[in-house]
């Protein structure tokens, strides 16, 4: 057993972490106080070049697209330093969706698609985006879609409604979820199809007003319609109804990615919470610190950091060396253990700040609202431990459905 | 024993509901996307006017200042009705903190003070502040004050440094809590006194963004600097030194309309989250509320909601019938008690509706984000759980500081 | 609205609370530390002597019939005072199964039965059990029968097995439920009938060993076989048929009973937490009731026991005035709320005391594992959670089997 | 990183997982309806001669002393298994306090000692006790100790009164913490005595009922007087002073022995609670494990297991290799969060057994009462995370005392 980081990880890890420190923190309150991206993008563009320059561009990738190059482990690691920031991910060009976008495109791109489409998303030109989630459907099951693309010649003809679709706003193409044969059987029906979003028939409804703000640019979530959207069939990942299962194929290590990112907002709480208990006086030379219940949060919150990230890790690990099939049951874990430790952290950070912690002042009131998606995103928790239980009652012989 | 809801309140509380379903919620979503009062005012305004016309004009206020003259066990059942939407109290004019100024110049003011400053305010012509709070103190500590009233002549000049001083934004005066004696016993040590926002040196530093939203008019909490401010010595509200002992006053019937507030927001929830459950399907013909999670939450937060309540209702009956003195203990209680209901029922009737949840298409995310403050506002549950606990203790024959 | 408890009930609680100090827990300890009770009975017999003296006997029962005649309210809150013991109830000769079989057969009784059989129990002469769960069959399931009676001319002839049948150990007649009809729809299959335990085939397995106890007398639970047990068709309660229905009715009170006995419980749970806090020595001069923590404890104790309470005694008053079916929800709502709070209670009480705690040295270690059954018995907490979901739901429109 | 377990300790795992299966488990039962030890311990002699003679005994102990001279982490593994049962490290001969109190006469005891006393320790001849904790003190605080050792020429001469002193009844020798200067500071004034119970002065007092069980031989926790004991100077361990420093060098790998052990009841538990689900029956053909809130459970347990397993084997890691002084958060973060996970583990699965959970027909019931010393025994879990918080803060720059 060996639960050291990778010694070759922790210089770059150092550096990142310095980057955080110094470029992308002190970006935060402008974008916290207006909830938009567009007056900071500017000093996030010029970061991006900072990072590039540092060759930690892209930390995901493999090195012959322009990436470091990473194991699923060390990107781990990595996420959890970036992920200190909500701006983290984006600065060093692995944030969602453009990450999972480009994994499937290299792994399942034809050459045309890697050079048009993938190119420009590694090198950071442009944004991308993936409708997949509809309004009307429930996400738990995403087989039930109802976009359709309707093959005519050479073309698909895409209709369909959907929202929750991340990054929309300014994208230049979004992979699209849609029914290509329905009358497959439910996993084989639905095709993944690149539309670039100057296509006519693409139309934003709106940016959705999430916890109080629409937002902009990549920190938006779109309502799309998709009306006759007219795209090439080359315009298609993989083979026709291999949607699903090319949708798997980003779940398992995004889900170690989004994790991670989890636990770096964790630590940041952490950090804040143990800064604003060691500094708020009660009265002159007795620090908030002092209070047993601040010390229980404290201790409670680093033991289920510690456990989380441990976790999160070991199916990592678990993924890296015997697949993502093996290591099934530890992803569906760790999406619902961490979401509800990232939870109770923020929860205790934000209280540790009393009227501070309601205000845009630190990070925390924004990790409070907007995080409250991890326990949704993805598949609700709910649905994750219905899943879990149910392929371990199958070990005991019972067929669950 | 008699746990019936007073005879001659159904029919008022029926109007009331009324009143709500069709004027007041339909406004909540222009309000919920921007964030922004001044859109819907014009129509509070003309829903004010309907309110006063049927009679239902500011129910906790004598009648012969033009209120209901409810009891209190009464106004904690009309509380209840019109804090199912953030905008209900502001309509029938018994909003915090109008409503807890015009107690306290109804009780201590001079007849010149009631002229002048209780009259608009019962009329609703003006707005009016609280300015207590400062951001360098521990808010849980109420002796500590920093700000300053200066004797000088026939007057005070007062110097200090206010936060989250709620509906300053456009409010005509406000009633600063300040140091008029700083050699006088901790608890003599401040006063109340009234300070026109016209005053020279009365300054709004700006709306505090809470929660990603500076807000605007009452539904803003802003940071304040006193330079100066003169006031006459007539404008202090009640003896000299009575800062506390005032503020005490109001805090008691305070707690019991905040508390029932929370009640009404609960059963809101409640209402969406069984209402989602029993549309949202799954699957064909199957809603979301087959679900055993599901239903362990409608059953729990039943639960939960009906003790609250009846935890409420009990105090308010028994500080009524003994005094504030005696139910001071039940009072405490329900602070922490009914925040902490209030926060898991909308947890669970946010994550029922899944991403929908999310945004700003139910009230709920802005319950989520915003009624965040009721673990914190009136003194932090913890607080108020040392002093429960020390108060029993004491009974125990045990003195703990 | 009135939450004060009847006038006249004030001075009747007040002497079972000398009572129960006085006599009562004196002969805790003993019973404690053995687990048996043979050794405390001839003192318990002297005290049901004394309660009768004192006219305080049989609180649940008519006056005609030698009882006190309490209402249900009034009956709740002697219940939560003897609850305070687990001998109190039987020192009051109102203790379960015995109480639940008095009622039934007052109302079902004929009166053949009810001077052989009821005429006894009132006065306190015998014992009874009832027998309905089956080791085999989910108790959460009661139409679930195997249990068969037989017609056989002008006899039931009984063949069964039941377990968890309280105080089969040493009682003169039993309760049984039983299939007379399993072609009738499911509630109308079982009958109750009475079973004198002098009948041949009534046989006592075993009494089970409940956490580490097979206990004795009325403080056991037994496994029990019917193997051809005949008894006269006028051993029937009620019409053939009517087991469930009758089994209804004495349900509804019996929670109020027990939930309030919990009451009782947490209430001396309480006050060994707060003595304990209060005298406990960290380091010279400095009590255990000095730490947050236990403050916290004390406090949402105090809280949660108060909730608890007051939604009992709403249950009580709603059934009394409006009936059991009125009352349902609120039924089945005590039941798992105060089963959780009495869980929560005893377990703080339990670490206030540390390593004592876990000993017989308190009554807070047979609190802790007998009273675990709170969430288990007369359905565990998960069905009634469902159920009353379902209610709710079918308000929504949505019939969820 | 590795989180493998280290191949050649596979073979071993399976031999004893063997051994439990067949031959440790079948006594349980004989054992749990008793609550005594001496019906089993002639069996309990059989298959100790078996691990002997398979060369799995004492696997915490060097291999030139007889044990299998396994590292931290592979013990960590191997106490997993053991802890199956509440019988497994009895077999083994790693059972506390004996294991403990080999290490600490390995480490630190003269040739005379380890001749007389580990050697019959280490072959399971005979057995002993540790006598710290005392019923006036707080265990806390463990450097209050009212217990003296007075010299007396080359004597010691004891007084004092313990208790909690488990294993005491049938033991050859107890190691008894005494206070030999008063006078020194703190930390300095116990020495650890060894004293053979069949000194005069040396008197059991009782073996204290605990939940209903006062037990017997190793399965039994003492009050013990010390009245004028008198043993010779040379029956310290270590140094004069020493006594509080070594009892710190048993307590860190001591904690990931129990911490591991509670792993093993975890997963007996967790399979009880699968088992249970995959085949009791609500209906016909429709199984509990159907349930969502029974596969909430299943999905919550696995995933704390996992978390707390982690955890364990992490801090086993890290002072294996930095040390226990390094260790030492982890160390205490593993107490308070496994003890939890325990906890809720076995009141899950004992939920899913309904009243056969009660039962002492499954050993739930014996884990949910005896093992919830676990958040009790070794310093209360209060009082780690106290200590957590407190060196977490220092690290801030604030010294809570």
């Amino acid at each position: 057993m060996d639960f050291s980081t990778p010694a070759t990880l922790v210089p770059i890890l150092e550096t990142m972490r310095t980057v955080m420190e110094t470029d992308v923190l002190p970006l935060e309150s402008k974008f916290g106080h207006t909830g938009l991206l567009t007056t900071i993008l500017p000093d996030l563009r010029r970061i991006r070049d900072r990072v590039k320059s540092l060759g930690l561009w892209a930390p995901q990738l493999h090195k012959h697209l322009g990436g470091m190059g990473l194991s699923l482990v060390e990107h781990a690691c990595v996420s959890e330093v970036l992920g200190r920031s909500p701006l983290g991910h984006y600065a060093f060009n692995c944030q969602a969706p453009d990450a999972g976008n480009m994994e499937i495109l290299e792994m399942f791109g034809t050459p045309e698609q890697k050079e048009r489409f993938l190119g420009p998303l590694v090198r950071g030109e442009v944004r991308s985006c993936f409708a997949m989630t509809e309004p009307e459907l429930a996400g738990s099951n995403p087989t039930s879609l109802a976009t359709a693309a309707r093959a005519d010649g050479d073309d698909y003809v895409i209709d369909g409604h959907k929202w929750f679709t991340t990054g929309a706003d300014g994208a230049a193409f979004a992979i699209v979820m849609a029914v290509t044969d329905p009358s497959a059987p439910p996993h084989a029906r639905a095709s993944q199809i690149i539309v670039p979003t100057s296509t006519p028939g693409w139309r934003i409804v709106r940016n959705i007003s999430v916890m109080g703000h629409a937002g902009d640019d990549w920190a938006s979530h779109s309502e799309v319609r998709l009306e006759g959207v007219r795209v090439p069939k080359s315009h298609r990942i993989g083979e026709e109804g291999s949607g699903f299962l090319i949708a798997q194929e980003r779940l398992g290590p995004g889900r170690i990615h989004h994790a991670m990112r989890w636990m770096g907002m964790c630590e940041r709480s952490f950090e804040l919470m143990c800064r604003r208990a060691s500094t708020r006086e009660l009265s002159p030379g007795k620090v908030l610190g002092t209070k047993q219940t601040i010390q229980n949060w404290i201790a409670e919150s680093r033991a289920e950091i510690n456990a989380a990230r441990l976790m999160i890790l070991h199916a990592a690990w678990k993924m890296q060396n015997e697949g993502a099939y093996a290591a099934r049951e530890e992803i569906s874990l760790i999406k619902f253990f961490a979401a509800d430790v990232l939870g109770k952290v923020v929860d205790r950070a934000l209280q540790t700040h009393g009227a501070l912690g309601l205000t845009d002042d630190t990070v925390l009131a924004s990790f409070y609202r907007f995080e409250r998606a991890a326990r949704i995103y993805d598949g609700p928790d709910e649905v994750h431990k219905g899943v879990v239980a149910k392929r371990i009652l199958k070990g005991f012989g019972v067929a669950v459905k």
